[in-house]
């Protein structure tokens, strides 16, 4: 079982019975870090797909499409920064700037490269704020 | 216990350990109905929000950011139909296409209307997916 | 005269005097399958460019707009399935789950692909839409 | 017959038997004004259903919605102008910039009103460009 | 003259000659403040012109549009705070995570507002970004 | 100092103490062509990129995001050309039209070519724009 796997089924448990979540201006009120999570699952798989063919067409759909599910993964874990976190949250988890500011930077890399650890990397930290997150809606 | 919230805890026993799927065309392999469901409990919030303020700027972004929300349900839910669903998913469950005609309609009806039940309706809509979703997994 | 264009001439007549049609949720009212049309021909033209190019540049910039535009395709033809389509319609015309399904994954193939055939079945399978969309408006 | 409608059953004539026409920087050489008609017709339809209702959330729904037309209206007819129409086709017909120019602007008034003339003076301009257009492809 | 202006007309001493700056995860290497400030400033003036109409549809209008341009200044803030701003920087500049946070926070609350002063201090604290980001480019 | 950089510090002149400026169709009134020439400057930066690398996935990716940011520079240009100049900046400067389709055609160009001096060209007539727009503003 890998860091990211546990990472993920710790935040199961504490998340369960997991209810929706906030992600628009209004607020609603409906945020959810598995919209990011996903994205980064698909940044990984479009790196294991180049990785393995030798199409030089797919391959270049492969780099394309991790481009802009590289940009929503940034996308998401900047709403969740801005629009979720508040400054209680972050009296408890500090580390919450620097985790997010590392995260995004994360994304931004895993456009440049298809080295799988770099998504990896990318999912443990998204697997960290998914942690935290859960943590403050106990 | 709501259907809708049943739905999804049965969803929720039969998708675990949850791993990650595919949507975009690729294929990345990377679908996940969460996208969907997120985003209808963002369109049902924001019914809430609206029938329960007084404030016309308000209201006015409510709907606004509604109808935003809305169409993002519709989006995820077409990618799953054509792009994961494939004939011999159809001929195991031949009700897909009437169930995803009906789930697209509910979340265009949730952009004409503040009714909360409606949204529960396209929710329910969504659980249904979600749950022969997880089935075609298994 | 091939297939495709004996369809759409078959159109043009059925739907003189071609007046407008709707395409949002509003909804307005304005439908036109021209719209995935014109996009699918797009797709066509820029796999006969990709095929009789030998600049690496001009190819990936061919794949890329084919994405984009095979994009489109997709979202027209859902736009129209779900939200012009009637129940009434739906009995008349039973195949038409199957055809938008099948349209849609046809869109998908054409950005995995260059051949032209892809793109000259979407088309067909368009023009059947077509078809049957200016029949339902006599 | 409205001149609008004249202009386009002209457009109509001139135009069979209406091949498809390039819409991207490849490029893929299909163009085609019917891109804007369709979304102008739109917003018209929306000034329509403003006007006859008296339900507040529905028209703002209409402005909204109104909006978005307008501006793909901008957006295509924007394209056609800068990537379709080559200096010859200025040389025949230097009414061109003057006529895109006060189309695109006529289609930011029609953000501006729900008075449905403006709208019809945006398909009128339409309909000369579709008009020209078709004489260039002659 | 105010603050923000001060704090612009600053960063225009130390910038000079105002060479260009990357935004993209190529990345490019040109970034500039300017962007999000642009945007900031069209956030103020939708304010205004909301403030002084007492047309409904007007008003509408200018809360979508508002809407709008805050969402780009989120956008081109969070993109300066991710990409462009290296360790080093925050070496130099401790206090740039919370400076970031709290400007798109306050893009955040300019959506939900028609209050000037609350564009103004989204301004003021572009400002102080746009001083430290010239700052690091002596 | 080169055609284009002297024509910037000729609109730096101008234009202070540089006020903001309209981009929307409410209208705002917030116009300013740092937006055009900013994306402009990114294009450049794509095609020195490409140039300098000999990585195949880089120079994708390079390819890729410079046709986003000439689409980006079209849009800027064109919303300049329909929204902020009236019929008297044209009776002053009768080679606007002119002016904006070539420019628009020339971020046309600089998505199909690494050629550098084709994004100087699109820089100097986005500086010919810039200084026209300042002129207007004395």
């Amino acid at each position: 079982m890998t860091i990211v796997s546990r990472l993920f089924s710790f935040a199961d448990r504490v998340s369960a019975p997991q209810q929706a979540h906030a992600h628009c201006d209004l607020p609603c009120g409906v945020y959810d870090p598995a919209q990011a999570r996903i994205e980064a699952e698909s940044v990984k798989a479009c790196m294991e797909k180049f990785n393995g063919s030798d199409d030089n067409v797919f391959k270049t759909r492969a780099v394309m499409i991790k481009e802009e599910r590289a940009e929503l993964v940034k996308h998401h874990l900047w709403v969740l920064w801005t629009d979720y976190f508040k400054p209680n949250h972050l009296e408890a988890h500090p580390e919450l700037h620097e985790l997010f500011w590392n995260a995004t930077k994360a994304a931004g890399e895993a456009k440049k490269t298809n080295d799988v650890s770099v998504a990896e990397d990318l999912l443990a930290k998204i697997g960290e704020i998914d942690k935290i997150f859960w943590e403050t809606k106990k």
